[in-house]
């Protein structure tokens, strides 16, 4: 997480100031749950309550005692019961630090997908607007950097709609595997705190009850959220490429929007560079390498190790801001993304006809000639066009065996553009629910 | 994969003759829908099931063929027509390499999905069954290595049965994922395929129909899949971890059992191994491993490259392989799994009753000592008990601040293991249903 | 490791056949050493050599054994004394499995570096002779896939070789991390036999004693060895996609050879795809990913658990036989590489002479003017020839500004293609030795 | 890279005045260089010189320049011009902003394992002090968790002195990949300036000229340098490891160093956790991640794109200042760790005598007795002590089979400790030269 590849709102949810709030709101309703259960006075709950909302806990007077205790918890606990008073005995009752921890980090995680949730809802918005936008755009559809056949570009951004929009069922499902709270004990046995307080905590902080904790909240839980990060990251990389191919000198279909005032190269000045999506490219790397260190978290020694601590120290901010990041990003770039539907016409014209091979084949298999005699024919005419040598209509009109079978209009017709985008509709339907 | 770690049923799924099958079924399927649809004449369609049903495929003579052309499908596709004779024209019509291959491969990865499935049922079985049968039985909990307060070892399998359950949630999420099927065309416009075959097709093999490919089905579906497995390996090598360490000799609590003519070393003939979890370990950080080139295969140029191909057509099989065959064998360890109640019960007195740190610290804040007093007095007196000068209960006793708190009935009375144990009921109705 | 992607040579040094003549020679070695010592009878050491030198180990046999005793050592021990009858009692004496399984593993991976190494040098040379073939070949040099100046085809293939030859120094590095042995014993500590066998074995092996082993050779070294791989495998990858770009239809500079009967397609028959070097990229990040596993292998619990081994059984052959496979096929790539010059020549000039917009600045610059409005300038007239409209050179000459300060001739020269080229030699000089 | 695991001189390095300070130090030298040439004014090389010396870069003004120009090196060309004058015209001529850019990385990257270097000096001091202390202090060696055979705790030291010795041949190696410069401008080829420029600059900067640059040093190199740091990394947690198994409760063979002041826990005052080691292995999960997006990195397209700048703006400072942390942490745990020979020797005793089973194995075998009777013989004496039911000296004189191979006495001379310890000063010279 550094400056350069953070916003603010996603930054906050890791600052101290937010974690110590989250530390307060966890003690001070387990308080709570304890003066319900009547084990410790009603008016202490009330006056940490109390004290404790109003209090600005001064994080460097934090760091300091735990430069002496080097203990995190205790250390907050010690500056707490500086704002609260004597009653502050009453906070963490039967609790483990990791009880504070654990659904602290939880609680983060939550919100940090819920501000993911709403940057895909952007990102979906920018998408489906673009895709009817350009839903009759004609464009080359490539396989292997080759070109195919025709598609339109409202196409290219339907099925990036598509796969946000499984991003985003995938995010809830990751969002609901962390959505745990646990307060439960030095091991988990509530030995000394009652299993209410945990499911008091929990709705209070919007999370479940964790099943069965061991000192910790099970970290298989992390890593499936951390892994699906991953998996969102590689679909923003999957479209940041596309759009800096569509973004090359040689193909110029679309460009990143290019602001006046704005340098390309300091050597070059006629540069436009798809720098946006490049640096979305190296940044869907990190979100993706995060995964690995979340799945290793996961064999913590018996009850707990803290091995898991320091990991998520770093991937828990650096996962989020920049996946946060990096979408708000991508909504920007296609959101104002510069498409140029007449140099996909050029292109898609760039191959003398041969994108409409695959027709002639069919046609010709139609007409009763084997599959293997039509791509040999095809094929045949094919490969001077593709040398520059001719024009694949024309050829096709001279071969003797072409001609054999189709007649001069019935090959024009296999020309037909309109050919390729009859199902355009189905598959809009298919994705938005209208077309 | 490799023999050594393989179970036939799963290996048989990527199986060439498997393959070939399945490639038979979906062109075979998309055949009978062209038929219904009037495009070619039913009677070839079903020429083609029924020779094609009784064709034993030569996977040499494909190979053979492949040699030649070059492509895989296209090899299948001839060898096909030497069984099925001329009308092996009408298949494959309007349709595209990927189509096949890419249901395919999803066809497989459900049918993988199904055993790993069946697996999870089994181990969560065994969890189950020895849960209950030491739902009792007290054991030490340990933080850090270090001993905390008491569990039983029933709560620990408890703990393993949850996060397996979880396993098998997400499992059946990815599953969902990968249950797609593509049948539209070179660029996935359907330019020569109705869509009508696609959905056809899609319900014979019992898939749902890819709302938009390109000429592929998106890839980070498969990127879930195999993150998915990815963090179910990493809960096998969490649970492998765990009784690695209580086969350690000096903890001894539980022991992978160990068949007659085992020789656990060439030069040891003492030495008593858990060779399983070990290579259980192993195991499950080459299934975490595969996840990461799934991700990088997100990111495909344009409507599709195929780079993703060769690292599926070895994570395919390597993964799904490696987890059944992990899953299988970790089943056998618990089921098998030597548990020693004596020897938990020699570790749990090991500490001279410091275990019992966190109730007497409880106990004297109750009194209305300071929390920081509390923890002082508490650990002046846990120090030497640490170092194996003397036994916690007596020093406590001897503790002039301690004694003035609290009586001696008052402290025994803290040294009770049934007091940690009271919830266990709760947990298990948790995640068991009953208790 | 799957036979598709394996090369016999490669693949050999994995089988089982290698593996148990390996362990032979180390027994038998060792034997001798200790014949050497005195310890056993010199008799007994070359009856071992002559009978088990004439022998084939079965491997279904040793197969059968190990099913019994679960040990593979034992199981081969077993088997070989079927072969050498009752000396075989001397054979492993004071030796552990290890020392025979590590040093063996050794011996496969600098056996297998030596493969990589020879494929390097076939790699270095198709790459040196296409550099030199096409030395002053022009074509335009892209960043950001944005035209940016001239370079030649020469020095992309030179770049690589550079790259390539510094894959080779870091396979040398590798090899020399691995080929070490180790004779030690349970726990390395020579307890039951003289570390002079290990100094004997080594030398017959053509490997260095280890230093201090544990009971196994420290897994650093291998974890080096795989991360190489994976560095090399990433180099792969990146004049993989350098290809790729070239055979774009957009671009098509260069492409894979396409051999007569090869298909594209199965319903394109104008298709010729860069699949080879598509291939190499998936295969690519297969390789890289094997680097993973093999770090966390390095952290063995005390002096060694077995969780390393699964690993080794599958990343030794998938990594070596994956990265000699890509690294064969990326030689027959470059080998057979159709380069077209023209379309180079044509590329170049797509972009109306934008292409030297730097050397207008600094000519600018030159004169006085100051960066910013050198900049300023360049730019007003390289946008519209970036947007199709006008020519860079006509209205530069236009520009009052410009003209201003460079006389039309002056401008002219700027545009002079070999003004980029004049250091060509300079840097083949450095890469080659020779230019 | 976060202040809790960050050591300042190591961070310095990664912040925005001493990168600044690094730009202005190449481009100064190469005006210098420039001037020497004659390409511009000796007197406007000496200005920037003295003027950009002593100024003081403002990160703030920078920062505000970059928003609008969105070119990180051209606002800090922009900002030197406001110290230096109008001479500032003369700085990057001909350069490109990859010139700066990735020299300066190099020249960190340099900086970085320059201080990596001295941390390995300095654990290696430690672990040699440490293994020295304990050279003979007789410990049982461990495999598979189990008891093996005696080995001694400064053998143990020993072992992670190599370890890390090939650590540091490894950075060495590193180093070499990462120190070199390329002043090469837009794609590499020295249009626009003398290759005698980067030989300059190269030299001053301690670098070697980069033989074939780009617009970029070639990424193959960093992918290599942040592979090796995780192989460092994984080092340092075989290590952690290895020390979280010694404080285990039941093993208690060493500790951590515990402060005064210290707590273990919030809940349980007796704890005494070994979190620092703990700590050790979360943070090589993360150093070790950052291999993988460092080699994904290679693969740039064509002459350079940017998407390995985000990656490395991250792993650049968090893979150097982690691992420079965890070296320096790890150092001050073997430096300080507490050592409990009598807990060592207390665990030696545990198996009764079982761990010399291998030397009763082999004096059988020196017997006469078959390997496999041998093995029989010990192992039905060595099961009932496994299961605590007897002492293993006492069942072995007892067993006629045995007794009628080795007399008591003979018998009993095999359970010496010091048989094992007799290669310590051996192993020793290897290592460290001297015993």
């Amino acid at each position: 997480m550094i400056p350069r590849y953070s916003r603010p709102e996603m930054a906050a949810i890791w600052s101290p100031e937010t974690r110590f709030r989250i530390w307060f709101e966890i003690e001070a309703h387990a308080t709570s749950a304890l003066a319900e259960l009547g084990v410790v006075p009603r008016e202490a709950a009330e006056a940490i309550w109390e004290r404790g909302s109003k209090a600005v806990f001064d994080v460097d007077r934090i760091d300091e005692i735990e430069r002496v205790t080097k203990h995190d918890v205790i250390a907050f606990l010690t500056h707490l019961a500086e704002h609260v008073g004597p009653e502050a005995r009453f906070v963490h009752q039967g609790m483990t630090s990791s009880d504070v921890l654990d659904t602290c980090l939880n609680v983060q995680l939550v919100r940090a997908a819920d501000i993911l949730l709403a940057d895909l809802d952007g990102l979906l918005a920018a998408l489906k607007r673009r895709a009817f936008e350009h839903k009759m755009t004609p464009t080359i559809g490539r396989s292997h950097g080759i070109h195919a056949e025709p598609v339109t570009f409202g196409l290219k951004l339907a099925q990036a709609y598509a796969e946000f929009d499984r991003a985003k069922q995938r995010l809830l499902f990751a969002r609901r595997e962390v959505a745990t709270c646990a307060i439960s004990g030095a091991v988990g046995t509530f030995a000394n705190i009652d299993p209410r307080v945990e499911e008091y905590v929990a709705e209070k902080m919007g999370l479940a009850p964790e099943p069965v904790s061991t000192q910790v909240i099970p970290r298989d839980r992390h890593a499936m959220f951390f892994a699906t990060l991953g998996v969102i990251a590689s679909s923003v990389e999957r479209l940041a490429i596309e759009i800096r191919h569509l973004q090359r000198t040689e193909v110029l279909e679309a460009e990143e929007f290019f602001s006046e005032g704005q340098k390309g190269s300091s050597a070059m000045p006629h540069k436009r560079n798809p720098v946006l999506t490049e640096n979305l490219t190296g940044l869907a790397r990190m979100v993706r390498a995060y995964a690995m260190p979340a799945m290793e978290n996961v064999a913590l020694w018996h009850e707990r190790d803290i091995s898991h601590s320091s990991v998520e120290r770093m991937i828990g901010p650096d996962a989020t801001v920049t996946l946060d990041f990096a979408l708000a990003r991508l909504t920007g770039v296609v959101d104002k993304l510069l498409v140029y539907p007449e140099n996909m016409r050029k292109n898609l014209d760039r191959l003398g006809g041969l994108i409409h091979s695959q027709r002639v084949l069919l046609a010709l298999t139609q007409k009763g000639v084997s599959r293997e005699d039509s791509y040999a024919w095809v094929q045949r005419n094919a490969m001077p066009v593709w040398r520059g040598e001719g024009d694949f209509l024309t050829l096709l009109k001279e071969d003797p065996d072409v001609s054999s079978k189709l007649a001069p209009a019935e090959i024009e017709e296999l020309f037909d553009l309109g050919y390729h985008l009859k199902h355009v509709d189905t598959i809009f339907k298919r994705v938005f629910g209208v077309a």
